[in-house]
C-alpha cells in the first residue's frame, strides 16, 4: 500500500494547503466551484483487457481515462480521483500504478485515494469528482431533439483495429513479424493509450449542444442509447472510420472515448472548436421525429457493439 | 444494469431538482456545503466474505458501509455514492443491489451512479463524497499527541467472532446442529451488517477530538498506523471485548469499523456523546511520548490483525 501510495502520490505531487490526499481514511478536498460530478468505472483483466496483448499500465491508464471521459462527457472537467486496486499475486504492480499516474498526470485529475487489496483476478477501479461551472444545465443523453445535427469529435474503431493488429501479431511466429507501419502503431497506441476528449466536452456544452455522451461501447450501441434517452430517431448519412480500420470496427469496436454530440447550430459548434484549436467535428447524421427510425445511409443500424468481451 | 440501475435508483428515490443520477455519463450532484471528502473501497468475494457463510446481500451491505465509515472517520458525512460490480455469471445479482440499496438507506447516503461489467471474481467497489461542515480541520490519524486518552465508541471483536461461529456452524454436520443463542445471532449479524459510527464521528470532531480513525483492519494494526502517523507511543490498559468474542478477536479481528478516538479531554467527549444519545465511548489507554512504547496492561502489542483474507 505504502508502494502504491508513494508511486501515485509522489505523481500528483503534495496536496495544496488544508487538502488531505493519499494515507488518511478518506482525503479532504476544496468543493467543486460548480455543481459536483460523479462517476466511477471498472477495468477488468481480461475483459477490457487482454494482458497477453497489452501491458498493465495500459490497464492503469485505461481505467482512469475512461473515468474521466465520462465526466468530460457531460461538459465538465474531473478534478481529484480515487483508485482501488484488486491485484493477484504475480501482477506488475509497479507498471499498473504509473499507468494509472500517466494517466492522472495527462487529464490534470490528481489521485487522492484509494484502496490495494489481494483478488483473484486484475480489477482497477478509478471513481472521480469533476465541476461544472456556471449555471447551464449539464450535456446530457436525453437533451437531442428532431433536426438536430449528429456530430463526432473524430474517426472511429481504431482501438478495435489496433486490439485486432496486437491480436493478429500474437499469433503470427515471432520469425514472420514485422515492424508495424505508422498507421498501425497509431491503431495499436489507440487501443493501448485511448484520449479522453475533455476540452472537446467543455466547449460543445458552451457551444450549445443538446446531447452528448462518450463512445465507450461502440457508436452503434452508444447512439442508440441517446436515441432512446432522447425519445428521437436517426438516420446517418455515414461514419468516419480510423484509418486502418473497418467499418465494423468504426460501428461495433468500444473504447474510442470520442464523444457523440448532438447540437442545433453545428456551424456554431465547430467555429468554436477551431477557436479552441481542436480537431474539427465530423457531422454523421442527424435525429429525426419517429423514434423508430434508426438508420445508417438509408439500412436500419442496430445495437452490434463491443461488449465489453475480448475475442 | 437497467435492473441494477432501477433496484438502487429506485431506493434512492427520484433525484432532487438540478441533480442528475443514475442512468448518464456521470451523476451531477449539488455541492457540499464545506470541504469536499472523497472515500472508496472494493469488498472482494472470498476476501472480505465468504459467500459460502453470508448472502451476496452482506457483501454489498458491507462495500458501502465500509466506504462511508471511512468518510465519517475524519468527522465528516457521507452525501452520494458510486457503485461498480464486477460479476461472474450465477452471481446473486438481486441480493447484491438489494444490501448496497438498505446499506445506502441506512446510512443516507444514496447511490447516484454506477458500471456493471462482467468478471471472473465478485467485486463490489463503493466511492463516496462526503462534506466536513464548518471551518474546524477534519479529524486525521496524525493528531495525538502525548498524553492524549484513547477511546473507541464500541467493544471490539464481534465481526470476527460472527464469522468464527458460522465457520463452526458450516462443519458441523446438520442434524447436530442448534439455534443460535441471543448472543451468538448478535455476534453473527455483527459480521454480516456491520454499522458505520457516523454519528460518533461528526460528534467527537464537535467535541475537539485530536485523532481518529475508523477500526477495519483490527484495533492493533490500526492503533499502531495511528500511533505511527501522530509520532507518538501508546500504553493500552486493557481493551473492551464484545460479549462472546475473545482478546484475540477484539485485537487482531477486523471490520467491526468502530471508531478509535484521541482527545485531551474525554469527560467532554463522553458528555457531548450522552447529549446526543450515543453509546458511551470506552477509555482503552492513553498516548505516550516514546513512539517505540506500544503496550497492552504493560506487555508489547504487535501488529496482529485481520489482513483481509479469510481462512
Amino acid at each position: 500500500v505504502c508502494r502504491i501510495a508513494a508511486a501515485l502520490g509522489g505523481s500528483s505531487g503534495p496536496p495544496p494547503p488544508g487538502e488531505v490526499w493519499i494515507g488518511d481514511d478518506a482525503a479532504v478536498l476544496s468543493p467543486p466551484r460548480g455543481r459536483l460530478v460523479l462517476s466511477t468505472d471498472a477495468a477488468v483483466a481480461g475483459v477490457h483487457a487482454d494482458l497477453s496483448l497489452v501491458g498493465a499500465s495500459d490497464l492503469g491508464w485505461k481505467a482512469l481515462t475512461a473515468t474521466v471521459s465520462d465526466i468530460g462527457a457531460v461538459g465538465a472537467r474531473p478534478c481529484y480521483a480515487v483508485v482501488t486496486f484488486c491485484v493477484p499475486p504475480g501482477t506488475d504492480v509497479a507498471g499498473l500504478t504509473a499507468g494509472v499516474a500517466e494517466a492522472s498526470a495527462r487529464w490534470s485529475c490528481p489521485v487522492v485515494g484509494g484502496d490495494v487489496t489481494g483478488a483473484a483476478q486484475l480489477v482497477v477501479n478509478v471513481a472521480a469528482t469533476g465541476e461544472l461551472d456556471g449555471s447551464d444545465p449539464p450535456v446530457l443523453r436525453s437533451g437531442a431533439s428532431p433536426g438536430d445535427d449528429l456530430v463526432v469529435t473524430g474517426p472511429l474503431g481504431a482501438s478495435a483495429a489496433g486490439l485486432r493488429l496486437l491480436q493478429e501479431a500474437a499469433r503470427t511466429a515471432v520469425q514472420h513479424r514485422r515492424d508495424p507501419t505508422a498507421e498501425e502503431a497509431a491503431l495499436v497506441g489507440a487501443h493501448r493509450r485511448p484520449l479522453a476528449r475533455l476540452a472537446e466536452g467543455v466547449v460543445a456544452r458552451a457551444a450549445g449542444a443538446t446531447a452528448m455522451m462518450d463512445i465507450s461501447d461502440g457508436l452503434a450501441i452508444d447512439l442508440n442509447r441517446l436515441a432512446d434517452a432522447s425519445g428521437v430517431g436517426f438516420a446517418l448519412d455515414a461514419v468516419p472510420v480510423a484509418p486502418g480500420a473497418t467499418e465494423g470496427e468504426a460501428l461495433g469496436g468500444g473504447e474510442d472515448f470520442e464523444l457523440l454530440i448532438a447540437t442545433r447550430d453545428p456551424w456554431s459548434l465547430a467555429a468554436r472548436f477551431a477557436a479552441e484549436g481542436l480537431r474539427a467535428p465530423i457531422r454523421i447524421g442527424r435525429c429525426t421525429a419517429d423514434p423508430l427510425e434508426r438508420t445508417l445511409a438509408g439500412r436500419p443500424l442496430g445495437r452490434l457493439g463491443f461488449q465489453h468481451r475480448l475475442q
